[in-house]
């Protein structure tokens, strides 16, 4: 086993300051069913990075159908060809270049469009939705991520939010839902096979550690996630979470599971990190802000944006580990841009 | 959830002179069947304390029958008639009061017995062996502890034992190993019921935590270790392993798994921690570090036992989390003698 060589911290610093003066916009790709989270990645390099650092664009707005339209055409959005995957290209080489674009928005509340916004890129501009990966975007992307949250709990998930929040008519969303599987299979799912990330997002299974039976200590939002990434060397120096031990041993601790192996996914070597339970929120403040130390981002993370109701620790590992190599990504960017302005 | 009360570090300092100047011998039993790895335990303690800390004392001088009586017999060293318990416990009670004891020694290259040696008590006492948690034992005991290793790993270690190391002839030793089983089921394995701690001790299955199929990077002892402590609230500060979450992304990077659940075990409520695969030395050194820190126990590690083949990091680690919680039993009590001494 070779030891890796990693960064000293001081050539990490300032990595903030180097985007802002960068050559170009970095672009990041997430893909993943409606409902799967695509947000909470992008949010967590939102957190890390600073609010004015990234600007994101949701696809939905690239449909070519509002939901009045689909339900007449009975077409889903799905279908690759129900929209305007050019503009979304055209819109990516401008951003690439520095160039202000106006994003069509799609309103969820109403089913309509409502009027296209002027969006300047931010030195990382991430684009969300259902074909964000699609072949001819991904020579424009930097970086690509897919969240593959099962079928269960996806489901759940879109359940949960277009009624309680979006006010769907519950029955009417069950037939969308079986009736989307198949199109999400055939047009979404495959994009996975290509990102440089994958988040896979399962129910917690802890309860197959315990014998007996699993004595409580689950919160009710607790799921099992893997982050699948091509094995890679990276720029980045060590990055240790203080995991208690103490957990192991006391009445009132709460469960969790943290794993990596070595693994084959679609052909590649790729290495999958295992989280499940509940990571202490403390050990995760201490985690980004030894990210951020080793980044040279120095800002309270108390003004950062509001965790969602989603975000609990498990979800903010992952985040973290969604972040850390892209970090990497952006760093190795930016020394191969410097390298080149030198020669 | 509430707070644990951690001490602080300051409180835990200079356990080692507290244990040399305390009211008695601390008295610790290990059971579990022959070839199931009790002395590794032993030793993680007497790395952590100092190896003038720790005497250890085997039980296997207590058998009633040498080799030749027992094959003439037929009876087995398992059948607790087949063990003078009654000097064990005569033996305990004479350490607990600091005095020296004549301890019996059986051979296991001869198959015979030695010379009795006379063992003088340090201040901490272990014994191990096949009855260490017999009923009227186990009240003479201040910790106790069994090590349950799964059939198969324990009949391969004891077969590499006995025939690689002690010269047994093998289709004898498989005879013997399923002729005992029963025996140990009998009279060993329902001393686990009443144990603070339990060591489970299976072969690796990080297989499952991989896509398609593990790509490597399992040593060959590699196994998946379950520490299973009646959960309790232990005067012990935070005790943090620190996880490179590199390891989850690097090309070369070691298979590792932990985790902590809350669970029943024979009906009582327990913390069940897991350990499988590698966890670097390098984390485990600055554990041992941590944890004399905060013992105030300050030696050179390096000048500690070295390690036997099986003491791989997982076994390490396990050593500590044994190691641990045991501390904290020391600690707890040397405090109720402390307050005794001052009413």
């Amino acid at each position: 086993m070779t030891q890796p060589a990693y960064l000293r911290a001081a050539e990490m610093t300032d990595l903030r300051t180097m985007l802002d003066s960068a050559r170009r916009p970095i672009l990041v790709g997430v893909a993943g069913d409606s409902g799967s989270g695509k947000t909470t990645y992008t949010q967590g390099i939102r957190r890390l990075l600073g609010n004015d650092m990234v600007t994101s664009i949701p696809l939905d707005g690239y449909h070519r159908e509002n939901r009045a339209q689909r339900r007449r055409s009975g077409r889903l959005p799905l279908d690759p060809a129900n929209n305007h995957l050019d503009l979304v290209k055209e819109h990516l080489r401008a951003l690439r270049a520095g160039k202000p674009v106006e994003v069509p928005i799609y309103n969820h509340q109403t089913g309509c469009f409502d009027a296209p916004q002027i969006v300047r890129p931010a030195p990382v501009v991430v684009i969300e939705g259902l074909h964000a990966l699609y072949e001819h975007l991904r020579p424009l992307l930097d970086f690509t991520l897919y969240v593959d949250a099962d079928r269960d709990v996806k489901w759940r998930w879109k359940f949960e939010r277009d009624v309680s929040y979006r006010g769907h008519d519950p029955s009417e969303l069950e037939d969308e839902i079986r009736r989307r599987e198949a199109a999400y299979k055939q047009w979404i799912d495959f994009q996975k096979t290509s990102a440089d990330l994958v988040v896979k997002i399962h129910e917690s299974n802890l309860e197959q550690l315990a014998h007996q039976r699993n004595d409580g200590g689950l919160p009710e939002n607790c799921y099992h996630m893997e982050i699948v990434i091509a094995a890679t060397q990276l720029p980045l120096p060590a990055l240790t979470l203080p995991v208690n031990l103490n957990a192991a041993m006391e009445a009132d601790s709460r469960p969790f599971m943290l794993s990596a192996v070595r693994s084959r996914y679609w052909g590649k070597r790729v290495n999958v990190a295992h989280i499940d339970g509940v990571i202490p929120l403390e050990a995760m403040q201490r985690l980004e802000e030894e990210i951020m130390r080793l980044t040279g981002i120095s800002r309270d993370l108390d003004l950062c944006l509001v965790n969602n109701a989603a975000q609990n620790s498990t979800m903010r590992l992952a985040q973290s580990l969604v972040a850390w190599p892209f970090l990497g990504k952006v760093r190795a960017l930016l020394q191969e841009w410097q390298a080149e302005d030198q020669a």
